[in-house]
């Protein structure tokens, strides 16, 4: 299990969870933006990824559609706003592709990559544009739910 | 005044001019990004901009302080989302700066250029997030509004 670190959210209408992550930016960062691995680890358990795609770079698409172990699935399609190679990943609900407006702006994910000797400071922050829309992604269990992908991840690197 | 273009919404959200401008690409793209130009022309007169600050980069923060001839002044806070010179500037008010969600997701502005023989074939988008919010805007005056601003900027640009 990666260690959990404090995190203070930029504003009210943010989540945030913050680990240090047993391996470098540059495999976390890899773990983010190679569709073979994202699929790997970026659900809890037991659901699965049954499609990933990513544009990697500022207006790029990503389509990665979560999928239940009773076979329902959840499309979630985005758009990268900001990519900073092993430092920072920005995306976005609020297109579904640069830039047509999605039916409805739900978040922005902001995660950023620190070293740390050799390990990751990872941080990452869901800004909703209501504080409504936060609490709601907070009922869902974004705390847990994050952590846990984060620790699946980690345990994905090293085997990597 | 500038020649009025067919131009095709491209989605139902949105509402968009098109105009033939007399002059290069590259004069417009200044018009748009160089903040003592935009100051200029970017508001219906009598109208003024009264402060105009950009930070022209995806990512970038943007503010416009219109001011209407009674002193009412109504700040305008974006951020552009993609700038390629003498081609193309996407900017939107969903983000205060990079990447705060703002209280209201109202638009995405798109502005093409295209080459026409040293004149320029200037498309303006505005994609919204809501039917009712293209709606509005449109009531607004969007058509009207941005065709006077665009004759402006023509007028300005003659001078340069």
């Amino acid at each position: 299990m990666s260690k959990k670190l404090d995190v203070k959210p930029e504003s009210e209408n943010e989540l945030a969870i913050c680990r240090l992550i047993d391996a470098p930016p540059e495999k976390v960062f890899r773990a983010w933006t190679d569709p073979s691995l994202v699929k790997q680890w970026n659900v809890p358990k037991p659901w699965t990824i049954s499609k990933c795609e990513m544009d990697v770079r500022p207006g790029g698409s990503s389509l990665m559609v979560m999928k239940s172990p009773e076979g329902q699935v959840m499309p979630c399609p985005g758009v990268f706003l900001e990519v900073v190679p092993n430092k920072k990943i920005v995306f976005t609900d609020a297109f579904t592709k640069a830039w047509e407006p999605s039916a409805k702006p739900f978040f922005v994910g902001v995660i950023t990559l620190e070293d740390e000797g050799g390990k990751t400071k990872y941080t990452a922050r869901a800004k909703h544009w209501t504080k409504e829309d936060r609490d709601a992604h907070e009922k869902m269990g974004f705390h847990d739910g994050w952590a846990i992908c984060t620790d699946q991840m980690e345990e994905m690197l090293k085997k990597l």
